[in-house]
């Protein structure tokens, strides 16, 4: 197994990977591809989490998963063959109910059928404030009038967005994910949403908390390279991309990348044995930021893969 | 008749009316209300137009209307009552055509089914762009992302937006118009749409062609701050920004305003007659620059409308 397929965020990582005390998975595009019925596991993702498990690390799973409750979306990686608990899983819309008691709101719902159960509890009378989660067919135009109605109508309009992501894979294709539709009802109500769940720092530390973890302890592994990286790296916990799930070589202006968990898995508890000495004997790259303000520094490297990627020698 | 139902933009205005050579109206909010069929004329607005063209200005439409040909448009205002031709109005469409002859395009359309024949001359094979319009119902997600999987495949993706207006009214509520979908493909493709229709300067520089004028001698008359009067001001045009349509109180800082055509018209015409020394003595207000860029100065006034309306003593 080449050690050349990944890249990581920060100079001196690899060092920094003997001390280390937790992980944070990004769950579709890193574990399983999403589609019709239960998606497909990603190879090497189930002996992956499996060799995780194992270690002395602490894992948990941050998602911005919002087609289905928590319950029911841990239930279909059990069935995809993933050992994953619910208590271990995070995903936005719990981290939303916990606002709106918090803040007294009432919501009206822009989200997929299958998150309705999650909040059966919730006083959604006369709402005040909108949420808009992964509605996927549900986004149609009379559903995103019906939202845009209540805002504009409310004399302090709150929207909340489970997610800010653009777009995310399933077997058959791209699809447009929650944040384009936050984008449209910020431009028609001239507002801001308030983002629950990945990027969002208050939703990192949450993770963080229940691990019991400091952010320079844990590493966030995702294929979202603003969400997921940007996201961890903000918080100041390191990030690695892996080039599954909806990586496209146009993002070459990342180096945090990795193949996938498939070849990182390996070289990962490598560096933590022995350290980075073994790997070609290169030493890291200083860090960089790109123009997504995410800072990447290459540990090796096979060439580059997308226009403006920076190869080390 | 009071004359303090209206405010116009830039000092002098009053002043330069006499000097004025052409108008150009908006249609949807300004002539008629959009909604079941062919939706209702606002009160005074067929007169308003019988007048002007009794008049020696030179009178044009300029809408972002894309939900029709222009030839069924226009159909529908003269049913409406209006005594309107298809060579008076410019919609986006047409303007559109041209731009993609000019520059060897073939799009891929996101628009209403009642736009389509409008394009059934234009090559559609192999598309290199995304037109988008006001699609309405067409607007699903899986419309959404078909638009998005194209400009996502292209090497140099662009996206032509006919218009980018927020929302607009219809007789049963407001609705979402093109720039929210524009906005929500924008963020999907990290890209810049270009806006063919108001409020491009190109746009309106076409109308003013066709109309032999220069802009300071044309008033614009819409319902639309920022994509009529904006739009206007930025060509070096009048604007004036009625009451009626998707006019809302909360837009408080634009002072722009007329209650109406029924209202405008005819302290328009006594404008061009006899001057501002009539309308309750006052000098006009000085202009200011709100919050949206809009120049704008007050003529008389009855109270505020707006929590942020400058109202002059």
């Amino acid at each position: 197994m080449r050690t050349s397929h990944f890249v990581m965020a920060d100079t001196g990582w690899p060092g920094c990977a003997k001390s280390l005390k937790g992980v944070i998975l990004d769950l579709c595009g890193v574990l399983y591809d999403s589609g019709e019925g239960d998606g497909v596991a990603i190879p090497g993702s189930i002996e992956a989490v499996k060799k995780l498990k194992e270690s002395d690390l602490q894992l948990r799973f941050c998602t911005n998963e919002t087609q289905a409750t928590r319950e029911k979306f841990v239930a279909k990686l059990r069935r995809l063959g993933f050992d994953i608990s619910v208590s271990e899983v995070f995903p936005p819309a719990p981290a939303a109910i916990a606002v709106l008691k918090e803040r007294g709101l009432r919501p009206h719902l822009l989200v997929h059928d299958g998150l309705l159960p999650e909040f059966d509890g919730v006083d959604k009378t006369n709402p005040n404030c909108v949420i808009v989660g992964d509605a996927a067919e549900n986004f149609s135009y009379q559903n995103l009038n019906e939202a845009f109605r209540v805002l504009i109508g409310l004399e302090k309009p709150v929207l909340f967005s489970l997610g800010q992501g653009r777009y995310y894979k399933e077997t058959d294709g791209l699809k447009l994910d929650v944040g384009v539709y936050m984008k449209a009802l910020e431009y028609a109500c001239d507002l801001k949403a308030e983002v629950i769940g990945k990027p969002s720092p208050t939703f990192f530390q949450s993770v963080l908390n229940d691990m019991g973890l400091q952010p320079h302890e844990v590493l966030m592994i995702g294929d979202d390279l603003l969400n997921d990286v940007g996201g961890a790296q903000h918080c100041g916990m390191k990030g690695v991309q892996v080039r599954t799930g909806k990586y496209r070589s146009s993002e070459g202006l990342c180096l945090c990348v990795s193949s996938g968990l498939l070849r990182f898995i390996p070289v990962f508890f490598s560096l933590r044995t022995h350290g980075c000495e073994r790997l070609r004997g290169r030493p890291p790259c200083p860090p960089r930021r790109s123009s997504s303000g995410v800072e990447s520094g290459e540990l090796g490297g096979d060439g580059p893969r997308g226009s403006g990627r920076q190869i080390c020698s």
